[in-house]
């Protein structure tokens, strides 16, 4: 009856990423964006650059006139004056002339390329040119970077230092993001004290609630800490109604047997609803899924590492969800296995490794150890996946390395 | 005389990472430690798991007593009892004995492994245990995770999620940590205007003071605009003054000859020291790196891309050194280049890629582009680094991705 609910980690994946929600929007100054997720694709309303400037120091010309230059002859051309930059170009350059510009300046009306500085001598009312350029050469052309009414960046998108830049281009100062999800975190188990306390004999620190809620605020949310429940149905359901009003709920806890009872018991209690209960996973298997109130609620196992593996591998996913971050595109790296990695047919495993690089290459260890272990963990670089229609991997595969957020 | 102090990249960062740095620290609650920098190694008191655990739901027994357990010819032991959850295990196995355990139960006295509940049948007064078990199986040895002693974590970490559960699981609340560096930015060119402002014909926004600073405040750093300076040695000077608080100042602009000369007086001025004027990379030759008032400072290239390249392979080096940050490994990927990639023999140069998994591996793509094009950099997934002594990479290389931070 235990894992009557239990699920394979792809139909997990797919449960909890069709979960309906009903996400909210604010609008901030892009000076504190970062991180967040765009609400509205950004439409450029202006042309970047608004005109055509200058790449280099050095003379605006027509290409033409000075094609062939070379030290040995040079191209005579006639000094029309000096564009400063900032300043608007109201020079016009004409077969003959040329035009004094700065890195970043306006290029003169007539001119189509730029020589550089090093490449001319200065002669009185004159400058020699010592080199051919070709059209276009050292000028960045109105629009060259942005055009007007082109979509920059996509709805959903989670902003980056260098997206910064974008609006600041285009002199957007304000954004409609998504959002913080508010994420309701307990921890529960007769075993767990809080950290402040000493264990006495047979009792643990409460670990989960650190690593859970670093993770997940980490992924963008806000979390608040509600407390440590008992094993009992009154504790936990108590707690429980304290979360009502988040975005999502995590409860952690509930490795043996008893203790998932009590979970899913007052779920049900409170006119919740089990989704899953057991993914067809390694390490996490006994995870719980379900909804209360409307909103999405985890059972995270309790043992640490299981706990911290389900967060990035399941929980996270919701947490980008709640963000709208719809544009998530994982960073990972290949390497090349350098041990066997055992593993048990029909379920989806995640073994820990690290990444380092030597003169062959990427290469991939396994970090093994008991499911229980937290210095694993902190001993490993990311994860890969080991498929649930596999017996494991074999030295010497190229795999795929997830690196821990 | 211009790059008279002109650089090679392998120079330039030897010389910034040897900037000599006065740190401090300060103490925080392990909560709020998330992305900082251990200020001491993190020497375990305690031992972790502090005592064995059980890592299922079943019987603790003997190994030697169920030996040769199958299906067909269980063993039988009596039971002595339930160890629950967070209890001290008052109950000693002597041979024949077992007693119920589960999850992150305590492991009694006298038992050496644990039979899953599953592999077990309960009778009156005993249980059959239907499969044999290895010594140890089961059990998470106390001390097996962390021993009392050993250095957990080293001075100058990073703090991830995963070490918060390191911290938690030894019971310490508070750790020193490095101080964050404050840093001061200041944009500079007579061509720039606020983002808030509509720019007049030749004119820009100021698109580095957003990027600069989000680069650097994501590397760990708080950072504090000083203002727009114009193209003038007052103008630069008061800036500077007002910086001198600061842990490093970072002035962008100057790409061209005359701004940069308005810079370099300025620091020089104020009885600040030129340590390099250029370095030969591709984009941001134009770099300026010196001490003022015994900080770093940093004259970033004005053009928006070389800035934010500058800042990403320069300036984010001293950000970590700034905050004790010596354990550092960045996270790259490998992959194949799908075109050529010239390059000037001399010049260290950054071009900005693309890296997609494809069914034939990751494949690195460059996104061509003219340096001051900063839209490049939003559709860039990181660098590659083509080294000085090379004239280019050829389609069909493996090469090292660098992630935007």
């Amino acid at each position: 009856m235990e894992f009557l609910k239990s699920t394979t980690a792809k139909e997990a994946r797919q449960i909890i990423q069709a979960f309906p929600l009903n996400l909210k929007t604010e609008t901030i100054r892009i000076d504190v964006a970062q991180g967040r997720v765009l609400a509205e694709a950004l439409i450029a309303a202006d042309t970047i650059p608004p005109f055509s400037r200058s790449l280099v120091d050095g003379y605006a010309v027509k290409a033409k006139d000075v094609q062939g230059a070379k030290e040995t002859s040079p191209a005579f051309l006639n000094l029309k004056g000096e564009i400063r930059i900032g300043e608007e170009a109201l020079i016009t350059i004409s077969a003959g002339d040329c035009a004094y510009v700065s890195t970043g300046s306006m290029v003169p009306q007539g001119s189509d390329a730029v020589v550089m500085q090093e490449q001319t001598r200065r002669v009185p009312d004159a400058v020699e040119i010592t080199k051919t350029v070709f059209q276009g050469e050292n000028i960045c052309y109105a629009g060259e970077d942005i055009q007007k009414g082109t979509t920059v960046l996509q709805k959903g998108k989670r902003i980056t230092p260098l997206d910064a830049g974008v609006f600041a281009a285009l002199g957007v100062t304000s954004i409609p993001v998504f959002i913080k999800p508010k994420i309701a975190l307990i921890s529960s188990g007769d075993e767990i004290v809080s950290i402040d306390e000493t264990p006495s004999t047979g009792k643990v620190h409460d670990i989960n609630r650190y690593t859970v809620s670093a993770l997940v605020q980490e992924g963008g949310a806000q979390v608040t800490f509600l407390g440590l429940a008992r094993d009992s149905i009154s504790d936990i359901t108590e707690k429980l109604l304290l979360a009502q009003d988040y975005d999502m709920i995590l409860i952690s806890g509930g490795s043996s047997k008893g203790e998932r009872d009590f979970i899913t018991a007052s779920i049900e209690k409170l006119g919740g609803e089990i989704i899953f209960h057991g993914i067809n996973i390694k390490p996490g298997k006994p995870t719980i899924f379900g909804k209360l109130c409307g909103k999405p609620i985890f059972g995270l196992p309790g043992h640490p590492s299981s706990c911290a593996m389900v967060t990035v591998c399941f929980v996270l996913l919701l947490v980008r969800s709640l963000q709208g971050d719809t544009e998530y595109e994982e960073k990972t790296a290949e390497g090349v296995l350098t041990a066997n990695v055992p593993s048990s047919y029909g379920i989806e495993e995640y073994p820990r490794v690290t990444l380092k690089k030597t003169g062959e290459g990427y290469r991939v260890t396994p970090v093994f150890s008991k499911s229980a272990l937290i210095s694993s963990l902190v001993r490993a670089d990311g994860y890969i996946m080991v498929p649930e229609g596999t017996e494991g991997l074999e030295k010497g595969e190229t795999v795929e390395v997830h690196f821990f957020a």
